[in-house]
């Protein structure tokens, strides 16, 4: 008898057109979605382990387009201030103080956070990179990974990066890919961008960027140099590769344009919990989607989102486009769902391989409980998934058809000891020497 | 020996003035705060009961100063459409379904959602308001409630709805308030609502009704015949009452000053969830706030907000604040929560007894686990409470000295059997019969 790995039966299953069918067995072998049938139509004995999914939706897991996993060591440090004082006076302060071993356990921690709250990839920019490649290895997570660095670092930091992205790509059964990853056009300047560039195509990745972050760098771009922050990544050559760009508030109509010309995939990370909380205004999402260039979910980092919660991004991303429209017609919520699903999997890079359930597709699913009373009664389990769902009603993660999570108990790894190792390195990792900070913030 | 009927040790307390103290013991009797000491210094055998409170912040229950609340039986039946659809094809029609057991069954299920979400006063607007009463009596609750009436029901009407209030006022313990509860001036001429004045003045309660819920309203009340929402009310004699007005999306600056005269206590509900849902602006707090009127918080009905959580509500608010100015540095932390806990007691009348942990207040208190991976490292726990807490942390719940729910389960209604019930009537519920509807929106 042919043998699966796994069977979820009696789940309700959100479809790639983001909706639902009620009461289906869904099948995982060799790390992918084998199958999926009505209820009843599989045999389960077929199975080597199965999952009851009663109530449960299985769904795409969840994507994270744009963080910097390991600064939840610094979260709650960094409230109620300016962009300017964000950077200048807290969050390059504090970064001074990081050792390697803080990027790993911080990664650690972020990533039991993101796995409890269902998401199962995310594409992660930041520092000592290996600690958090090593991080993602242990947890079975999928990540895109990219090695920050500022211009006024050098070309031998850019090269190291590059060495990052040859030690890692595709490692920990493929679920690693990695990226070039130079902070922004405002710490980079041309020549290091283009060297980027060079590097990414020589190695055949893409590039992780900030660009356009909010419309005052856009117009301080536009006073210095007489380009937009879009334009400065055309004429360096960064549309020529993929190139996932993070945040775009400050993204102008006729980089719209340009955009759409990209010779490579392009796609914008939406943060929505730290637009608001900066006062950054919103990245053109409609506009945007007009133009056929997708945008994706994200969190960005904890001192500024405070959490790495993506239903709450999918929940906010969704009313805030209503309200700044004053209409509430537009991001439906299948719109809204296509968003967190198959077009954040295109940001990543990985649109033929995770953001559906399709047999052949990688069996990255989460299982979300609409038992609870803030679910119920269920007249429509989307609308639940977008405006009711909280991350602790996801109840089990499977990543690369592996189960992570398990009735909310991650396998993985040792939750309680990392909780630990954190709060050990707390009173060090939230001293700010004055004048030292690793960049100024001056866009 | 004197003893006490509970004390929560080693907890963390929330101040009034909204900083945390560490490790500290809390006294519970009689219904009441009885004392708080830091750790040690208060003998632990004197309590009938005791409850550890280690990683958790005790803070004042959760108030929801505007909803209504049985209607959770619609929840997810009206999304992604106009406020004139929502009201005209959706919830008036969903409405002409309503019998008396099914705001019964709702208001428990709705009072099971926000018990879990450590929400323990609600200023509830609804029909068949004696089974929402029962319900709240059962679940141990504290409630203001106003029986909803529209001036096309008639002054008979009115005045059941006056006897409602005499029936409920200070039933369960004291637990019960109840206000006479127009629904708007759109839907109540003035001399209707110039009765539920008389009614008010003669009962000695306030009233809590619907006013310049989007600016479209106060422009149709301005064109038809020359008054602001808010200042039909004045004419009418609404602010010589205690007065909670709900949403106020529509309110003028000429408006504030008017609120600011007024001649007994009036407060603004601000249910931001349902605002951006439905595209309808946001209340002025700042202004209304700097005019001394408080403003609280408040979910609205679980139709256009979908769930019934006052964590979320605090977060949206203080976030939407920062993104409307385009300044992350207002709506600090301590002014949030103090909107979360005195003011929005001071919106439903209760400023001088709940609100704030202090010897004397009533001992309406909820244990918040801050010890998930989404809070750690805890450098902030202010922080945590606003931008980092799920309704599933709330871990204990105190309503008048009594333990309601106790490590996330409710001690005093059956969910099983609610939620088995209310399912029962869903698809009755879903109907919409073409043209029956219980009123007309056209403001």
């Amino acid at each position: 008898m042919l043998m699966y790995d796994l069977i979820i039966y009696d789940c309700h299953i959100l479809t790639p057109d983001n909706h639902i069918r009620r009461n289906y067995d869904l099948v995982i072998d060799a790390g992918k979605i084998a199958d999926l049938q009505p209820t009843g139509q599989i045999d389960l004995g077929q199975a080597h382990e199965l999952l009851e999914g009663r109530e449960m939706v299985a769904m795409p897991g969840l994507i994270n387009t744009h963080a910097h996993v390991p600064m939840v060591i610094f979260r709650g440090l960094a409230e109620d201030i300016s962009i300017e004082r964000w950077f200048n006076e807290f969050m390059w302060p504090l970064e001074s103080n990081l050792i390697e071993e803080d990027v790993y356990w911080g990664m650690l921690l972020g990533l039991v956070e993101m796995i409890e709250a269902g998401v199962t990839t995310v594409a992660d920019h930041y520092f000592f990179m290996d600690q958090a490649a090593k991080a993602v290895e242990q947890a079975g997570m999928r990540a895109a990974l990219g090695w920050a660095v500022f211009g006024s670092q050098g070309y031998g930091a850019l090269d190291e990066t590059a060495a990052f992205v040859e030690r890692w790509q595709g490692r920990a059964n493929g679920r690693i890919t990695t990226w070039m990853a130079p902070h922004a056009p405002y710490t980079c300047a041309d020549d290091f961008l283009r060297a980027t560039v060079a590097h990414a195509k020589r190695l055949g990745v893409g590039i992780h960027i900030h660009a356009a972050e909010e419309i005052g760098q856009t117009q301080a771009s536009l006073q210095k140099r007489g380009l937009t922050p879009i334009q400065v990544l055309a004429q360096t050559g960064m549309l020529d590769v993929p190139l996932i760009i993070a945040h775009g508030c400050g993204i102008l109509p006729q980089d719209i344009d340009l955009l759409k010309q990209a010779a490579a995939p392009v796609g914008i990370a939406h943060a929505p919990k730290t637009y608001l909380k900066l006062g950054m205004g919103l990245t053109p999402i409609l506009p945007l989607r007009e133009a056929g260039i997708p945008v994706g979910l994200a969190t960005d980092g904890a001192v500024s989102n405070n959490t790495l919660d993506i239903f709450e991004s999918l929940r906010l991303m969704a009313m805030l486009q209503k309200h700044e429209a004053r209409n509430p017609e537009i991001m439906t919520i299948p719109q809204a769902l296509e968003i967190a699903t198959r077009d954040s999997a295109a940001v990543v890079g990985l649109a033929d391989k995770i953001g559906q359930i399709t047999p052949g597709y990688l069996a990255d699913i989460i299982l979300v409980d609409l038992s609870g009373a803030h679910h119920q009664p269920l007249h429509s389990l989307t609308a639940s998934l977008v405006y009711n769902t909280r991350a602790s009603d996801v109840q089990t993660v499977i990543i690369n058809g592996e189960i992570i999570m398990r009735d909310r108990h991650i396998l993985t790894l040792d939750k309680a000891e990392i909780i630990r190792q954190v709060n050990c390195s707390m009173e060090r990792l939230a001293q700010r020497v004055p004048d030292k900070r690793i960049q100024v913030y001056n866009p």
